[in-house]
């Protein structure tokens, strides 16, 4: 019977899913390989399944471990909503909101995790040994919930922590052909980690106040990072990949605050295009550890200061020299992206210094051109509305009075790169001899 | 009992969801309200629910009312076929055709509007105030009808005009996270309209044959509008936006007879990346209202003629000094796009003037560099069918002769932009004393 | 009773799905037809309807004719595993894998095409003549499977040689608005073929280890090609078309061993932005045949070298002048790509020659603008595990000496042509008195 193969956690024999949906999913799994018996001498016998999560709160007190291809665990919402606001609102006013917590089909990420933080905190635990690799997982449209973060021994509220050792989906080792669409992740230390992926498929996903947002570790190749609303947590990553290449992060809309948008160490022949990055600290974009041949091009930068207030004097701990973007790697292209850099020059550290935009650390042989540098200098405003504040920010357009920018400073550590139309012969930091440059041309030229 | 949370409007015993689906789904939406009793106190209790709607005819006589978030309502299958070119067929060809009306999941709007328009002539109508703002609200999958349009006092065909005050989904104020995936919108005034939206996605939808597609009110930040495909009609844009930050238009397939592709009013530090637009007007992207540190990059801009007879004659008002893009504001970046004019020349107006692909109105500081302009004289033609004309007219590509334009006119009232390599010397009007000029270089240079 | 229109294959009273599910769906199909009976009098009527497939194994005996609008054809995963390394892994190792074949809703087509070839050996076949055009068929999130390729003749194993005859879905005339979302094909001499498409959308599909992937043939427009993860075999394309006007191909992740990435012939006003290319030979990406005004801008174009044993010596019968782009075409803009050749000196051919990168073979008025080129000379080396190997090659980013290249070479067929930014004086070979022609500056220039 065919059929079979389609499970909703509601109706599962094992188990009260509204208790802990990680006990029925793991019943569930444990029946698909029960059923799976056949030699596969037929061209066939191992097609997985899917398990279906209708709208509901499902807590989950034991980590679901998934250890077979095919399986596809699918709900009907993200249903992010968001904890941080609600966290700062003042607890007597909580009696008159609509609701105080996500939905959809969410599950409540509840494990005794003491601290131990990851893999063990993670809800969704996927590892498989020997060949092949696990293939096509698929996870879509349902909502992981943290629920918390946990106090970390700053001065900060312990819902602003990010921190509560806790992960979403944390896959620990070789797979293929991976697929998280429509999800939600809130509230988690870390939403998505993956080691070792193969043409992975990471799309359309609301990824928000959780620690760090989307890893890809170890290393890895021709996955895609797709048309996704990110945020992280101003300690951790929005998007971070290590040793991989030909990574295509496109299309995604980042958000803050977290410590950085995109992170690449050590990746290779990748693309950066055409995402909309939005950062409260510098090193909103770095390729780091010999990161090359990497395409950074059409994406707009927007770095401002942090207007809402249970966060203000938060920051990533890097200073304006280090710039926006930051490069140490060889042979990368960045092109045609849009800066703004709207700050309060009073803020500016290290106190007295011009803030750069894009510097080239170490590595030598990128191309920097068409690029345009927006710089302004507002009064930082905070406000205790997250929203309000947010939009309001975003929409100021006048300037205090100019702001003076570097904006390509090329370290000594790097040479034989071309830098054209990205600046005046002024805002262009670069030994003329170990590189080639072109001045935007000035008015009147 | 969870599963509670999955309706289905077939199955539902209040109301005929043929009769009219806009009476059933409020019974489930008040049935969805009456079991979210819960205190919230255990970090739960209003999840939400997904109402699904099979493929069928459904006709919707009363408008849906949604206060809740995490409201998911599915289809299965967007349903679009042209209803522009069957209200085209002659009547007595139509006993002839495989079928007449668009299909899928499909509501047939059939609301009394009576002349009143918007919201009253909404399908689906959201609000709520207080807080948290309305959250994950999901559209997916399923086809919205306005089944006709309306005379409107021109010599139009009465379903040729655009209008019967008819909206698809109408979101009345502020609101996050919502998400808008694999619709169908036809033949309504407004498809989507959405005010004071945050982290909204509109994606991978088809909307065409509407009077406006996509209309993002009020004010509103860190939105994307991707992958669609989208086509408004001569009176109504296509995209539009106003006071938004942050918002990501990127990937999509806009087509014509919009009497703008892309507008943007007021709108700061987004993206209009990596779009394919054609149009049969002038204005094709507009930057009005001082919309400023947006990105404009990697579009490719087609404007041609009409090549359908129904609509020969029909334009946007604007004549061809106005530009293809059309820019009042600041600090904008204009990167790497292509621009094909494909006219006739004795078309343009007013006569004997030259064309303008790129017009800096008001503003100033924006950066225009690496753009292409192609330009031709045609002798338009045009056809009684819709769909063999268009095809004929894109993949035509012979000049009857030159046809000279110009690509970048700055006026007066816009100063110290930065043009590069966007047109000849004799190709760019603008006053060399207040704005920075390189000229593409001239062969033999 | 609408809800009539949600079919299950699996319990549906005719035929075995297990056995021939192309008899099932044939039999729903016909009865969708003779329910759907009404005579269009009252707006509406025939909104087709959808058919689940849930994970499973479905062999296919008989072909799937569809000739109904509005139908959907929806599994619960695309389950794409590699048979091709599975095949080339030894046979007396194969009782140690975990598993040998795809998964999820997978059809398994086992058609008697005896070398007939399309369209005898589609699994799905649609036409449909007369008006309107078919619109709104979707095919959603199932795995096609071809199971074994045949000998050719050559001394390939026989499951190397990307030749059975199968096709997955072949759409044979003019249609509208159809959707391919989330499907896997694997091991089809041709995935996806459709004829004389207008608003298409091939959307975040797995299509891999086909000879071809995705074909656009016949003529068309306003498509888009978006999000995918592709990569045909060495005899064909991964993406192709011939004859569209308006079509955007971008945000795809194409990975080798295709003939070429993308094949555009007398393809106009077109789109190829914003895609991570890879590919073991020259001619990723085609414009031939006056393809004209296309847009090629911010793709990531590597070509290296076969890793993998199997295929070591396979080519697709071009040189190393062809050119990783090559252009037969005209007024097609060139802006802010990346390519990384990244090959052994000594595999050149012809034997002495500097490969070329970027190809202007015939036509005229071109725009290549600020594109960077990065050449290294390596060591080729090939490793009998796929995987390993080519992450390893994707991450070497050291050479063993430099290599020249030619950045641009413009034919004397080819004519007044813009090349700016794009290649030292010596890197660029092209008449300077027919064609535009600036510099990468050089170092202190």
């Amino acid at each position: 019977m065919t059929s079979a193969n389609h499970y909703d956690v509601t109706t599962w024999p094992v188990g009260d899913p509204t208790e802990d949906i990680g006990e029925v999913i793991n019943a569930i799994i444990a029946d698909i390989k029960a059923r799976q018996t056949v030699t596969d001498e037929d061209e066939g016998g191992r097609p997985g399944a899917v398990i279906y999560i209708p709208p509901g709160d499902y807590r989950l007190r034991t980590q679901v471990v998934i250890d077979i291809s095919f399986l596809r665990i699918e709900g009907s919402g993200h249903g992010f909503t968001s904890s941080s606001i609600r966290f700062n609102v003042p607890e007597d006013e909580w009696v008159d909101l609509h609701e105080l917590w996500p939905g959809g089909s969410r599950i409540l990420v509840d494990l005794p995790v003491d601290g131990e933080g990851e893999p063990t905190g993670a809800a969704f635990y996927i590892e498989r040994r020997g060949s092949p690799r696990i293939s096509s997982v698929e996870f879509l449209s349902f909502c992981i919930d943290g629920l918390h973060f946990n106090p970390d021994g700053s001065e900060l509220h312990p819902e602003n922590t990010y921190v509560n050792g806790k992960t979403g989906i944390y896959v620990a080792n070789a797979n293929d052909s991976f697929r998280i669409n429509g999800m939600g992740f809130i509230y988690l230390e870390h939403a998505l980690t993956v080691y070792n992926a193969d043409a992975l498929s990471v799309h359309d996903n609301f990824i928000a106040e959780c620690g760090s947002c989307i890893e890809l570790r170890g290393w890895g190749q021709a996955s895609k990072i797709t048309d996704n609303l990110i945020g992280a947590g101003f300690k951790g990553h929005s998007i971070y990949a290590e040793n991989h290449g030909g990574l295509l992060i496109t299309a995604n809309n980042v958000f803050p605050r977290g410590a950085s948008s995109v992170h690449l160490n050590g990746v290779t022949r990748s693309s950066v295009t055409n995402n909309r990055l939005h950062s409260f600290y510098p090193g909103m974009v770095v390729l780091a550890a010999n990161s090359s041949e990497n395409l950074v091009a059409s994406n707009h930068f927007l770095r401002d200061h942090e207007p809402w207030t249970p966060f203000v004097g938060v920051d990533n701990g890097l200073d304006d020299l280090y710039g926006l973007l930051c490069v140490s790697g060889s042979n990368n292209s960045v092109i045609g992206n849009h800066f703004s850099e709207v700050i309060d020059s009073q803020s500016i550290r290290p106190i007295g210094t011009t803030p750069v935009i894009i510097r080239l650390m170490a590595g030598g042989g990128n191309y920097i051109s068409s690029n345009h540098v927006v710089a302004m200098d507002v009064h930082a405003k905070s406000s205790d509305s997250a929203f309000s504040a947010q939009v309001d920010a975003l929409l100021t357009t006048e300037a205090s009075d100019g702001l003076a920018i570097t904006a390509v400073m090329v370290d000594s550590e790097s040479a034989r790169n071309t830098i054209l139309d990205s600046g005046s012969d002024a805002q262009v930091s670069a030994d003329r001899a170990a590189n080639a440059f072109r001045a935007t041309p000035a008015i009147g030229f």
